[in-house]
């Protein structure tokens, strides 16, 4: 099998984006070796500017000097190279900057001028995507090129690829989930150790499970950006977060863990998009659920999601570590399936 | 987008066979539509011969024939076809005859022949592949082919697809599930309605669930067959059955379930492939798990695996309907995925 070179080009450095690099350099040699593919890594932007070498980076340097733009400053002075203007001549751009549901930030500029630039992309944050899906959807099969985003729909969950090969030919009716690990957590705290909302936030913050700011996850936002991504690409929606209602876990009380165990049930955020007769509904809620149900068992971090479909029946697909380096193997997922050529 | 127009050919025209010409009659629209890719069905073989059209065979009619190689006769006699040699010139063999785990059976010859002329396969039955995968996989990469077997390793639970693209550049180190749905059909009624082995299986047979001679399912050859192609194919083996330790559900009595309970636990049918570090070790057998272990919870015809990895922790797949139109669904599937364009 010949090895097939290809050019990845990152923009953002943060955690997630040098867990990428990381991969890139511990699994390169099985890469090629298992997929006929050698993934060089040419340039990496920053806030600071673009750091481009078109014979490759040398990731061991890279990762020593640490991350964020500082690490690319450092890299640049090493050796000898100035931070430019971010090109894009590669083939492939894993896009790692901080999401932005306002208006996508950078990587929605970022994203389009890849596209405009004849490159792939693989996406791990969901703000570009869940602002303009339809615009970079739109872009990318004018220019024929692909757009992957495993990163930004529960990561090493499965739920893009399943939707769209192992359910290939089917038509799916329903999805629904658990797609944050921070609020399940929150709640599973709650209902086993029967902890307020406020101490089980604070837990999951030592832990560093939840993030100082929490407001996207426990308002139920990131829920929605996922379960919306899904819909718009496997119940062929066209929807924005305007289109989503959701409801937080911010409100729940004690009183109504309690209430819910009394009956039976547990409380369990549940994103959801389904068809009905006169289109799709998404909706992100807390919902009681039988402790018997299988989402109903997804304990602590962990995630899950339902896909009901009309020729298979119901595939559930739970679990998928939630850490950077389990989200940056997704992104590296979808760029060996992009290229793979065993 | 320009549709591509793919020939197919078809082994065997029993249930799934025939449930796969009713999937290509009622989804060949909307695959048209989604994924660019016309299938066209140019030939169907069955015991008296080859039904061959190369301008595509008129789906209705062949359905409303019935199934079998009666089915093939009268289709023929009502065209003013004769029955020929089976050709292999078409862009992809759906290989459906009836499993034959001894030698491959009418199967490993259809697949070698279809590889030999340049076709991809997609295989439902899985004697050739149990008995000579490597043999297999060498003629298809020799001659740059690519071979699908989705309906052979638990149908429409996903795993193949699961461990080959949502789990691309991870190292799999332990692949386990429940397999086989009569089997843990079996178990279920014993454990929960404390039904004897025969009883149960007698009410499995009943429902159509275990088939009349139900000695692949019990004796767990046919978990057997699935695990050890999962394992040939995501952990790099080079097995065969001899390789596998098989034990059965056929010995385990009301006094085993009873004593399982009594431990707060229960006994499912698992099949486990898992590296050591000589080597990788595959078995099947029944195993006491605890109540509230993930594979202990399904219940019924239901299958589910689990892949443990390096990169993304544990991914768990349960459920896929389990009937014919299922099965036919997974081949389908395999089908689109080889062909499509979107």
């Amino acid at each position: 099998m010949m090895n097939r070179k290809i050019n990845v080009i990152l923009t953002g450095f943060g955690t997630v984006g040098r867990e990428f690099v990381r991969l890139l350099e511990e699994k390169g040699p099985t890469i090629q070796q298992t997929y006929g593919v050698e993934l060089q890594l040419v340039g990496v932007a920053g806030r600071n500017g673009f750091l481009y070498d078109p014979d490759g980076l040398d990731l061991e340097t890279l990762l020593a000097c640490g991350k964020g733009s500082a690490a690319l400053d450092q890299y640049a002075k090493h050796h000898q190279l100035s931070l430019q203007e971010t090109v894009f001549c590669g083939d492939v751009l894993v896009e790692s900057t901080p999401t932005d549901i306002v208006d996508g930030g950078p990587a929605l500029s970022y994203i389009m001028r890849a596209i405009d630039n004849q490159m792939d992309v693989v996406a791990l944050s969901k703000g570009a995507l869940v602002t303009a899906y339809r615009d970079i959807m739109n872009a990318a099969k004018a220019i024929k090129v692909r757009v992957r985003y495993s990163g930004a729909t529960a990561a090493a969950l499965p739920t893009l690829d399943v939707g769209m090969y192992s359910l290939a030919g089917c038509r799916i009716e329903r999805i629904e989930g658990i797609l944050n690990g921070t609020t399940n957590y929150i709640l599973t705290k709650m209902h086993e150790d029967r902890l307020t909302f406020e101490q089980a936030l604070s837990l999951a913050q030592e832990k560093g499970i939840a993030e100082t700011n929490p407001a996207l996850d426990i308002s139920g936002t990131d829920s929605a950006c996922k379960i919306l991504l899904l819909a718009n690409s496997l119940l062929d929606t066209d929807c924005t977060l305007r289109d989503v209602r959701i409801v937080g876990v911010e409100g729940i009380t004690p009183k109504d863990i309690e209430r819910s165990r009394a009956r039976g049930k547990r409380i369990k955020l549940i994103a959801k998009a389904y068809r009905e007769s006169d289109g799709v509904s998404i909706e992100v809620s807390p919902v009681e659920l039988e402790q018997d149900s299988p989402l109903a068992g997804i304990a602590g971090t962990n995630k899950g999601v339902w896909f009901h479909t009309d020729l298979m029946g119901t595939v559930c697909i739970v679990g998928g570590a939630s850490h950077p380096r389990a989200a940056a193997a997704a992104a590296l997922k979808d760029v060996i399936n992009l290229f793979r050529r065993d």
